[in-house]
């Protein structure tokens, strides 16, 4: 596998356990009405960065294109996620913004 | 492909979007504090079913493990579906069991 | 989900369906040494549209962007499969094509 | 998360990251012909990994029966790249050996 790839790949492996556990943690917060957003965005970036882990794994032709994507979905769930208290959204958009950052890197 | 396969693929294929469908308008209904069940269970359907469809098409060795554990993931979406009357969820619960007779039929 | 995914979704459904079955059948064939090429982007295009179908499923705000990789990809793996006589390969080649030309619709 | 998974899913991370590699590898051996079962594994184990991870990083319900086939899945792996001299087989067969019985700790 690349060397390149080894800073980004720790970044997607931790943000997609950081979405998984945020996903699970807001369906049962007293108020997950207002984790909609949220929950919808864990699980979009849980895929991304599924997807961007095997690209890499596999030396694919296609890791640039699926990084860059993956930068800007872990951007969008940053942000929803930075707007709320809870630990585990904030930890999970730090991470996110840490992954979208390597995924740019990738990609520059 | 093995043609014993076709009903319980269709069923699998049906069975995802079903599942997608509802976890996306869960997230958007009035109260979607009721359906976090109904999300987390719509998010696991998908996800076996995904894998059953793979594993079909592929001809994997593990066929009948995974449309095993599908059959019963589709059951408790199913379950939990039913109780809820939104139209997505009623349409979702027919469908779930109706994938996880299909599932059942392959393993019998 | 909205109305102008179908013809997409479609073409990603029967798109990921012969890429598996190409995968398959590549790995079985008298000669698969010939085939690594078509065995690695079947593998790759089954992933992305696998995606690509959830992300249209769930209404997701990144659909444009995963749809226009998928299309990318697509093309990548018809023009492998068109250069094999396989039975397999000529189909698994003009599904792909018809795909990435519904995704790239979808996208315009 | 619950703390008993922690080795499992370090043991299921390892295991994905080595099958897609291995899967890559094969594909680029001198006689990729003599890896076709290798090359199917490593892609079935790769999915049945990254399936469990999912399952225990969002606490499913399912963790035990998916932990459980992919317990079967690592061994059939582990055997098939155990019959290969190639460094990346044999390493893989390790790791899905170690996985597998991480993955059995977890359902005993």
């Amino acid at each position: 596998m690349n060397a390149n790839y080894k800073a980004c790949l720790e970044a997607c492996f931790t943000c997609l356990e950081a979405c998984n556990i945020c996903f699970h943690a807001c369906l049962k917060e007293e108020h997950p009405e207002k984790m909609t957003k949220c929950i919808e965005l864990d699980r979009e970036c849980a895929d991304f960065c599924s997807l961007a882990i095997a690209s890499m794994q596999r030396s694919s032709a296609f890791v640039k294109e699926i990084v860059s994507i993956c930068a800007t979905v872990c951007e969008a769930c940053g942000y929803e996620c930075k707007k709320h208290d809870h630990e585990h959204c904030q930890k999970c958009a730090d991470i996110c913004f840490r992954c979208a950052e390597e995924c740019r890197k990738l990609t520059a």
